[in-house]
């Protein structure tokens, strides 16, 4: 048994299905990314962790773990890093962006759930992700009806704590969102045993700062009419940042950049000048789920933002550094966490379309895909107000609603190629 | 013009499309209602009420409005309707409960919603509803996506209150809703011009109490081995008990209530002794939404108990009256309203299930049909639970997922009668 196997069965993980997982990546990875031309040499280091991306992490969060910290998995922009980080705890993302998962999520939950849900579950319960076997404690969130119940059935498993997130952004909810931060600092406390003061918190908010800043630096290469990296590459990155460790990641984000900016010099474009530019609003695209860029890429388009949770509100904005108080440290987190976080869970929610019009500008776009998982109600009926404004604002939209399944991949293809063309002969 | 016609030309309604309805609703109605044979005399006033629901009932709320009150329109058990009357405002239900709404609803949202949000929606729009468009306000929640966010579309056209739900029952939870009554409490006082006291909100506390223990009285006559009215009346009566007024609608529950236990005295019964005792749990069933009653009770089973927001759920629970002070009367109206609903929404909600469990035995019930709205899916996920609870205990339990449309109707019937018959020959 190699090391790899050895790992996955010591975490009581399903082996022979898995193995059907394993094989199947590198060839659907090979045919996304490698068959690229001109990538950076900067995406070596994320092709090696994507490659063995159930292997090596695990190890190293496994080892961490044998030192003492305590691993901690998240589902949602909403949990604050920053609080695992202060208490010595390590945040890892988990599965959920592949079909491969879904049969087992549907044998718990309704078949009318989105998709990430559905093979979140089920990358737990069919033991099929080592992330999903390894983190210590989940945090949920209410973001959704779905994840909301959903977690019910997990907390059955596994240890959760459950952030609840508030309907709106009032007064009222901010001093909520306040609380449930401080609440969530005692109960990490209290998991890891591990005292967290301001200075830790403003320590780990200064590491999150820096990999926030790096993939900022990363999107800005995007917004340049020479376009030096792919949309496909660049939500790799962003899938990767929730797995990896945040310096490291930090590091590998700003030696890229440093190659993207030179080709931004240099004029040394992965696409040509006249390919419509694109950008991407609407439900995360969780590893991986490589669908709408893989069609637009191959379509003659280029993906040069993605208004997502697997996109800029990963990273927009800063948490305030050098808190002098606990409570002025979470009304910092709350301030960058839940006041501009523009998610379809809120109600009402205007600014994120005045984000994505604003996005819109800045990257230059042609044209913007709206892309939402079946099933997710909240994306799909706020869809009504962004289409309509995002029209009104003389920008091209297309609404597109998908699964992780395969079968609607060559009807997408000929709607999104439509969509370009018409931008091209538009242009 | 008739009288009806020229208010609901007067309201701006689509009386075309709107006579279409008012045509296919007498036949339904004698359908599943007056085949029935010796329904009690005290129907009689429910058959006049539901024969002009959208006549009688709104030329008095217009009048009352003539009169400076205000109709409050609301879509949830949530929503207090002591804090409207109080105001000396007027609370309605809305139409939702038809699919003849439903292609309206689906202009503007997803076809993936329950089909009460998109009823309720499209009877707006589609101005086919005289309830919805006599109301001076909308009163929402945030009770699950699809509500929270067609809410936003609905405010577009309407003037809405939207009332923030929290996500589960924690002391800071329940805090929050006192603060969301007493919010409303405001909204109310601005709206109506009316300043509300603590006597007038005990007066409309004690007002709703009355109501709510004629209802309770009407369900303890189904709690007996000789059922005197069937559940499709019962189910009829609390769909009235959303509109009508609530004074006039006790006195009638209260005389009806003397019918019937006059005839469990006299042993006369609706049903056979052996016909199998069904308890009906899940989602509400708006007017004229009476699919389930009317398939169980004429494949040979009865209806004794509905464990949801148009059954128990409406009238459980009194609110403690002769309050001192208006964040006393808060407290006690979110007792019964928040702390005593069990609602999916909630997580976790396991009180429901006790609540099932419960009246399961308090009506002698003989097997449990957990019905849910399709694309529910907070009540869908939530079924996980219920039914393996509910079979652990011993009971017969039959999920169905339904929408408004009779295609599924002959399939459903063969699944109902199969379980009825399995439940009698376990007998």
């Amino acid at each position: 048994m190699d090391k790899n196997h050895q790992m996955w069965s010591d975490l009581g993980m399903d082996l022979d299905k898995h193995d059907l997982l394993c094989a199947a990546l590198p060839g659907a990875y090979g045919d996304v990314f490698l068959t690229q031309e001109n990538r950076p040499q900067g995406m070596d280091y994320f092709n090696m962790v994507a490659a063995d991306i159930h292997g090596i992490r695990p190890a190293e969060l496994i080892q961490a773990q044998k030192e003492g910290r305590k691993v901690i998995g998240t589902f949602c922009v909403f949990v604050p890093d920053e609080v695992i980080i202060a208490a010595n705890g390590i945040v890892t993302g988990l599965c959920g962006g592949s079909q491969f998962w879904v049969p087992e999520g549907e044998k718990v939950l309704p078949a009318n759930t989105c998709p990430l849900i559905k093979a979140s579950v089920g990358a737990r319960l069919g033991r099929t992700c080592p992330y999903f076997r390894i983190a210590d404690m989940f945090v949920g969130e209410t973001t959704c009806d779905g994840k909301k119940k959903a977690y019910e059935i997990l907390s059955e498993d596994v240890k959760m704590h459950i952030m609840h997130l508030p309907h709106g952004k009032r007064p009222q909810d901010i001093a909520a969102w306040d609380k449930e931060i401080l609440d969530f600092v005692k109960v990490m406390e209290d998991f890891s045993g591990n005292k967290i003061d301001i200075d830790k918190l403003n320590q780990a908010i200064h590491i999150v700062n820096e990999k926030r800043k790096a993939l900022q630096r990363l999107y800005n290469c995007r917004k340049n009419s020479c376009v030096p990296i792919s949309g496909r590459d660049v939500l790799l990155i962003m899938q990767i940042a929730f797995f990896d460790d945040p310096e490291r990641l930090t590091a590998q984000v700003n030696s890229l950049c440093e190659e993207l900016e030179k080709r931004i010099k240099e004029d040394v474009s992965i696409a040509p000048k006249n390919a419509p530019r694109i950008l991407i609003t609407g439900t995360p695209m969780a590893v991986p789920n490589w669908k709408m860029h893989n069609i637009v890429e191959t379509s003659g388009g280029i993906v040069v933002c993605e208004e997502n949770c697997t996109g800029t509100r990963y990273f927009t904005n800063t948490v305030k550094e050098n808190n002098k108080t606990m409570e002025e440290a979470a009304s910092a987190l709350t301030e960058r966490y839940f006041n501009n976080i523009h998610c379809a869970c809120f109600t009402p929610n205007p600014e994120r379309i005045d984000d994505i019009l604003r996005l819109a500008k800045e990257y230059q776009v042609d044209g913007i895909l709206n892309v939402n998982l079946k099933f997710c109600n909240l994306y799909a009926t706020e869809n009504y107000f962004v289409e309509r404004r995002l029209k009104e604002e003389g920008y091209k939209v297309l609404s597109l609603e998908t699964d992780y399944e395969d079968s609607d991949a060559e009807q997408l293809r000929t709607r999104v190629s439509a969509f370009l063309e018409m931008i091209e002969a538009n242009k």
